[in-house]
């Protein structure tokens, strides 16, 4: 099915504390330079931080990059979320942070967390509802290390077989491409649902 | 502002070992029935499970129940989600669970979390995000005492004083009327940002 | 399945000529005035003009009345979108009203149009394409009387069976009723493509 | 502020008569072998008709090409949408053939209208609600020659001055080109009213 490239979305933190760390910035500079060699596409959120990190490291590197904003214009992208603009490509859903976690998630054929606070838990909780393949990269603050004990201890539910888990950006992309191809997206939306008719949390 | 009846939102566990906990039952039919006998209107994702059991308390103390579902149709409703249709009134979003929490939230006044699995994250992460005031019941399992080990400590946020806790469902609505009355909503939609032109994270 | 209460959606002119028409604004009273009486909810775009016509006659004769408003906040509806608030229940979407027009159609268990410019024409073809019954109130100014024109000559479509005309509200109602009992909707979003695997224009 | 590529939407006629009109299929593929030609992307609904014979020329001319399909996955898309994935980038929004329409529009700079029947008539009122530039390609069947007569007569709104008219696609990419640079968008989402709090029909 992917004759197409890749889109890989990195998502993680856009503000806090998260974003002055140097090692988690490294890491997400690394994932950006990868993203980019290997000929995928990077998606992110059109924001600043972790993410924005990755997007100028795969533009470094000659990489395809898309944005998708929750802002309704190049205006209020910049002025009003103060938010970066370098990507190729800039989606103006003009639907707000929340769909437009949405839309990202979909739009990417597997995300990469890194770092991340609230509102990467937001897309964390999509993705994984959604049968998403995820690739988490330890080591790299906020959720991080936490996403295991987060989804079995608090929340009672499995890491599925295409989450996966690495502190290097590389292996991790190793990893991730191998889940990509081994586990079908569920078919529709709400698929985990729908597609076998079973139960929800 | 309020001369209109409130409308709280309950949302937890719709599947999973949260479900079956006799404890966390109590709690919901007992916070359904507080909430009719107050006069409020009760909101949910028309879904299973304890916010069901929320729902079932307030129609037998007579209370105005409204449910967000995710599906396009009653039949699609009933026979491919599953869920129960026993609200005075349907929003049949068509929208899937994503959208549909999102909806969900900001259909309610404020949003009392109880039990709760990934789903159930998902709502949390857009309430926190949005600002719209929260009660949790403690002691109902699965994240219901875990959010400010997950907000402070993991995300390295801040519980906003619109949050508000109880393992007792009518103190807890006391509390929360309170934080209703005393916090007002953001104004625009990504408020806590566009309002005020900060960050996010 | 209709054991609830029949939801009557209200969609026509919010601003422009149409909504300083005496008739309209009559044939809009009388609507609402009807639905309320026949102890159906009355839904609406929490919008000014002529839906707010059927309002206020609906809240006069006691009926339960829900606003479908684009705006986040009830601040945000009254002083930016300057919208009217005087509903029993207003379901806040911040999804602007594009979006909102879809939530708007999706919670009516019929649509009826009166008057009605480019967000009206924007309804109706939401609610033809996703096989919603429709009522058109003709003879009440804007594109009320243009339907069949733009339907089947403009769009080469054909007017399905539970499409309804007539230029007295009540009997229009009463040709809905008939509509909403014998034609079932889709039972799938996009469900005259995606229930039967047909095409779409 | 446009150093990115231009991003032009093509939407009109999926299904349906008009599909089959060898007149509007050749302005469709002319059209399409511009805009790639002009080094702009090219986007579509990811449907079959004429969006479908302007991607195709757009290919064959090496342009860059994006889809928005409504599908949640590839599998939908193909075998229930039955559409086509010819694309450079699909982004299956999941969010079915009305919310796509928003996305669509929103991630163009610039719509141009070919052909067309209700579900073109639904992406036009969008596009002229949210004030985007419109290119309306004349003499290609459907909707195509009527729109003044909508917009004005039925509607009685006003053309913008962004909206451009012509039956020789290069002619109106010229005409666009120039609507895009002279008008700004709205700024924010219902800019039209809200970033003057100006009424709305």
């Amino acid at each position: 099915m992917h004759s197409r490239r890749l889109k890989i979305g990195v998502m993680g933190s856009a503000s806090g504390p998260q974003i002055e760390d140097p090692v988690a910035r490294k890491k997400a500079t690394s994932l950006g330079y990868e993203i980019a060699k290997r000929n995928h596409i990077l998606i992110n959120g059109a924001c600043p931080g972790l993410p924005h990190d990755s997007l100028l490291a795969a533009k470094e590197q000659g990489g395809l990059t898309i944005g998708i904003s929750p802002a309704f214009s190049e205006y209020e992208h910049i002025n009003e979320y103060l938010s970066p603009a370098g990507h190729d490509i800039i989606m103006f859903t003009g639907m707000g942070f929340m769909e437009r976690d949405i839309i990202n998630i979909r739009s990417s054929d597997a995300v990469v967390i890194i770092g991340g606070g609230i509102g990467t838990l937001n897309e964390l909780t999509i993705a994984y509802e959604e049968g998403r393949p995820i690739g988490i990269i330890t080591n790299s603050g906020g959720i991080s290390n936490a996403i295991p004990h987060i989804v079995e201890e608090l929340c009672r539910r499995k890491i599925p077989p295409n989450m996966v888990f690495d502190d290097d950006p590389v292996k991790l992309l190793d990893k991730l491409e191998v889940a990509i191809r081994e586990y079908p997206l569920p078919i529709h939306e709400d698929g985990r649902v729908k597609d076998m008719k079973q139960g929800r949390g």
